[in-house]
């Protein structure tokens, strides 16, 4: 299998974890990838018309996406059940809060494009702020869960893993750490795993 | 259960035709909601932090999000696989198409913000142009499938529906019917079915 990959990617960080988690990791090659907003890349758009990091390419060339199917299929493929509950109201429940994951994440991205891909006096500050008050009252849902430090390693912690690696790489003074010393102490525990380690974005 | 839930929004009709197909409509309690880009929505917020339509509530209070998520909630409720299959190649090739159809609609809604909702001066054509493209590609994507118009009445059957219906709905003048004559067929023939006819948006 061949996965489409950016060090800065957050989406193909979430990959990079679960497949490291679930043991596949020699099992994929990473391909290097760049796209940028209202750039066209022709041949990336070839692979996926959306144009987003990572697709995963199985081997008989059929393309997988976007990060989240791709974790439920290397979930599957490693028993199943490991970073997704297999069945019962926690399936839903963690379903869902990767759904909010994705989402805070997909809003951080539209920041960081307001504020730095756009030409000089193209900006909204509406549409900034409200994108940054979704991952922001995000981040707050997520710092309100009472077993957060105790949560299992799953595709939630792996998502939030990942929004916090992301505004630390592209919002460094957001203050999230000062904020949400719950969400400071989840980051610091889950750091001790190689996986979420390795995986940080460059400095 | 409650839907929020929104005429205008083509993720909310998605599960609409979901729960008419499946049996479950009268189950649903459907409650109007509204949010526009850029403008605070504090109660909905209070719902889901990413302020999007349509989220689903359980009776015990628990929130499902998001759309596709909500239909594969309903879909094993009412007995599993009847909207995505329940397992082999096959599972992931639907999961893997309708995440391109979620990203098309995303590029769409991207589109209309960027030329409808954006105050006067803030346009960025590039970004604008490779939204459309994206969206415009997957047209092509799904325009060139030989099984078009035998395949399964599934959640990408759905989606699709939800993303032509959408491009009528913003974008009337874009000519997909001309330019993907296999996509108006395939169009047509869905609109036989109850649930995607009276759940097309306004005109």
């Amino acid at each position: 299998m061949k996965l489409t990959f950016s060090p800065a990617s957050p989406f193909a960080r979430k990959v990079r974890i679960a497949a490291i988690e679930l043991g596949l990791i020699d099992a994929i090659e990473f391909v290097p990838a760049a796209v940028v907003p209202g750039q066209a890349n022709e041949a990336y758009s070839r692979l996926t018309p959306l144009k987003k990091l990572p697709v995963l390419i199985l081997d008989n060339g059929e393309v997988i996406l976007d990060s989240y199917v791709i974790v439920e299929y290397l979930d599957e493929l490693s028993g199943g059940g490991k970073l997704i509950p297999a069945g019962g109201p926690e399936r839903w429940r963690i379903k869902s809060e990767h759904s909010m994951l994705q989402g805070m994440l997909d809003s951080m991205l539209l920041c960081r494009y307001e504020k730095f891909a756009r030409p000089q006096g193209t900006h909204w500050d509406a549409w900034h702020d409200d994108h940054w008050n979704r991952a922001w009252s995000g981040l707050a849902h997520f710092a309100r869960q009472p077993d957060l430090a105790s949560r299992p390693f799953d595709v939630v912690a792996i998502g939030l893993v990942c929004v916090l690696g992301y505004a630390d790489y592209r919002f460094q003074h957001c203050g999230w750490r000062e904020a949400f010393p719950q969400l400071e102490a989840f980051n610091r525990a889950m750091m001790d795993r190689p996986s979420v380690r390795i995986s940080a974005p460059p400095t």
